[in-house]
C-alpha cells in the first residue's frame, strides 16, 4: 500500500525529539556520504492572479542505509506585499478550499515504489524548527534558559518547541509586529510546551537578558541589529535577511545549515522576471561571500567544528534554506510508525506504479 | 478533485495525432520563452538487489499560456545486464506486483493545486516517438514510404504509431535480436495501424531501400552503421549511441531534440558509482562535442533550421533525452480530457493540498 497522510495525522505520529534525531542521523549520514541531495530545480513564469508569480520548486534526497528518497514538490502562487513598510513574501493560498500545495514523495531504494504521499507542511516546520535547535544544541551556552523569538506564525511555533527540547528553557519572550498575534501565539503555545511565554513591545525587549535569540519571521528585511546583540548570545535565522549582516560578523562562531544553500545556480530561466533577480542580489551580494567559507551544522554534528570555545562567545546560526535530506530521514521514521499504527489512507501501490516499461 | 488516471485511461484518451499538435505547440511556446525547463537532478545509490543501482530522476517544465506545470519522477532499479554479448540498461520492476515507478504530477500555475497525477509509461513512449516522428516529419522526403524499425520493443511500438502519422508509410520492416519477439511485434502493431509490417533476419536486410530508419532498441552499444546508410534517407534514434557516429557524421543535415540535453551536470553526488561514469563517458566524449552546435527540434519547427534541401540529402534526428515540456504539454490536453470525460479516479484536492502555510 502506498500511505497518504494529512499534516494533523503527520502532526500526531511525529514529535520534536524524534526529528531531531532523525536530523543528527541525516547530517551524519551526509557528512559520511550516504546521504545524497539532487540539484534543486526552482521555475518561476507568470500567473493570473494579480502581482504575482507562480513558482514550482523541488528538492530530492537518497539516503540508502534508510532505504528511502524523497521528493519535495512546492506549487506556490507568490506575492510581495509591504507589511508596516517592509517588504513581505507571502504564498497565496488559491488551491480548492483557499489551499497550499506543497507534497512530500517518499520512494523506497530498495523497490522503487513510492511508499508515502504527503503534505510538506508540518514536516517542513519540524524540520527548519529541528535544524535551528540542533545548532543551538551545538551553539548555545548550556545553561542558556531565557529565550527571545522574533515572529509570531507557523515557523515560529515549532522553533518555540524545538528549543525547549535542547535546553532547559524556563521563558520565551515574543516579539512580532501585530499585538494580537503576539499575544494569541503566546497564549496557545505556552501550554503546548509547558513553557513561560510572553509577548514584548519591541525586539529590544524581546532580546534584553535574552541567551538565545530565535528569528522566525516572513520579512525580507532585518528584524535584529548588531546593536542588541550581547556577549554569550547565541543568534539564529531562518532566512536570509532577517539578521543584519553586521551582527553576523560580530560572532564569533558563525555556522551555516549548508553552504551550498548560497549556490543560486537553479534558478533557471525566469524570464527576467523580477523575484528570481531580487533573491539573486540577496543571496550572491559581495557582503555575503564569506558565508561560503563558514562551516556546515554537519560540521558541529560530527564535532569537525567548534560552534562554541568560551562563556561569552556569541554564536550564530544560519539556518538558511533547508536540505531535502530533512525529508528522506523524517518521512523514513514517520512511514514506519504511520504503517505500524495503520494511520493514513492507504492506498493500492498499483495506483501510483505501471506495468509498462517507462 | 484531482485526477488519477491509470495507463490504459491514458492510452484511451489520447491518440498520436494531438500528442503530435501537442508537441508542436510545446517547441513553438519553448522558443518564444514561454516554456520553461527546470534543472534536471539524477541521483544514484545502492540498493539491496543484485548488481543493481537504485536511481531517482526529476524532470520539471512550465508552460504558461496552457496554465500548466508537471513534474515527472522516475524511481528506477537500474541492472546492466549483457545481452548478445552487448551491454543493455534494465528497469528492474520490483515493487509490489512487480511493477516499475514512474509517475507524472501535473500543476495548475493559476492556483498551484496537482490537477493530475499519472503513471509515465504510455505518455512517455508516445511523446518520445511523437517527438521523433515530428523529427521526420521536417527532414524526410515528402514521398518516404518505405520504413525501418529497429527495436521492436514498448518504444518500437509507438515509433510505429508516430511515424504513419506524418507521412504515408506503406511498409515496415521490423528487426529486433529475438525471432519470436519481432514476428510478434508485426502481428500485434500492422492491424493497429493499418500498415504492412513484416520481420526482417538482419538489419541491413530491413534497412535497405527503407526511405526512413528509426531506431527504437535500448542497447547501449551500435546498432545503425555508417556502411546501410544510402543518399535520401531519414535516419533517426531515440538513444546515445544506437548510430554509430561515423553514420551521424555522413549526414547532410543533423538535428538534435535540444542540445541542451547533452549536458550532464545534474548527475551529481554519485558515489563514484560506475553507471553515471559511463553515461558521462558516452554524452561528453570529444567525439560527441560538435553535436552541441546543431540545430533543435525547435529550430525546426519554427523554420529557423532547414531539415533537408535535396531528394538526395541524408538526414538524421537525435531523439536523445526528452524534455519535460513534452509532459506539460501532452498532460494539459490529456488532463482536459479526462475532466470532460469523467474518466479516472477523482480524489479530493484537499488530500494534496494543505491548510497550513508550507
Amino acid at each position: 500500500m502506498t500511505i497518504l497522510l494529512s499534516n494533523d495525522e503527520i502532526a500526531c505520529l511525529l514529535n520534536m525529539k524524534d526529528v531531531l534525531e532523525a536530523l543528527e542521523t541525516a547530517y551524519l549520514e551526509a557528512a559520511a556520504g550516504r546521504a545524497i541531495l539532487g540539484t534543486r530545480a526552482e521555475i518561476i513564469t507568470e500567473t493570473t492572479h494579480p502581482e504575482s508569480v507562480y513558482q514550482l520548486k523541488m528538492m530530492s534526497s537518497l539516503i540508502s542505509s534508510l532505504g528511502v528518497g524523497a521528493v519535495r514538490i512546492n506549487s506556490d502562487i507568490l506575492s510581495f506585499p509591504t507589511v508596516g513598510g517592509k517588504k513581505r513574501r507571502k504564498k497565496v493560498p488559491l488551491a480548492p478550499g483557499d489551499r497550499w500545495t506543497g507534497l512530500v514523495l517518499l520512494f523506497s531504494t530498495r523497490t522503487g515504489e513510492p511508499l508515502m504521499i504527503f503534505p510538506d507542511g508540518v514536516m517542513q516546520r519540524m524540520r527548519v524548527a529541528g535544524a535551528s535547535a540542533l545548532g543551538a544544541k551545538y551553539m548555545a551556552r548550556e545553561d542558556a534558559k531565557t529565550v527571545a523569538l522574533i515572529g509570531s506564525g507557523w515557523q515560529a511555533g515549532a522553533q518555540a518547541m524545538a528549543i525547549a527540547v535542547v535546553r532547559n528553557v524556563e521563558q520565551i519572550r515574543v516579539y512580532s509586529m501585530t499585538r494580537n498575534n503576539r499575544d494569541n501565539f503566546c497564549q496557545q503555545i505556552s501550554p503546548e510546551i509547558g513553557v513561560d511565554m510572553h509577548a514584548c513591545e519591541d525586539i529590544e525587549n524581546a532580546v534584553m537578558g535574552a541567551d538565545i535569540v530565535l528569528c522566525a519571521t516572513n520579512s525580507q528585511s532585518n528584524v535584529l541589529f548588531r546593536k542588541f546583540i550581547k556577549p554569550g548570545m547565541h543568534i539564529s535565522t531562518i532566512r536570509d535577511n532577517e539578521i543584519e549582516l553586521a551582527a553576523i560578523k560580530a560572532a564569533d562562531h558563525v555556522v551555516m545549515h549548508d553552504s551550498s544553500s548560497m549556490d543560486f545556480d537553479h534558478y533557471n530561466n525566469t524570464h527576467g522576471i523580477k523575484v528570481a533577480d531580487q533573491k539573486k542580489e540577496a543571496g550572491n551580494s559581495p557582503d555575503m561571500a564569506y558565508l561560503r567559507e563558514v562551516p556546515t551544522l554537519a560540521d558541529l554534528i560530527t564535532g569537525s567544528a567548534k560552534g562554541r570555545t568560551s562563556e561569552n562567545d556569541i554564536t550564530c546560526f544560519l539556518n538558511y534554506r533547508g536540505l531535502a535530506i530533512q525529508f528522506a530521514a523524517v518521512g523514513a521514521i514517520l512511514y514506519e510508525r504511520a504503517k505500524a499504527r495503520n494511520i493514513g489512507n492507504h492506498m493500492p501501490t498499483e495506483w501510483f506504479t505501471e506495468d509498462v516499461l517507462p
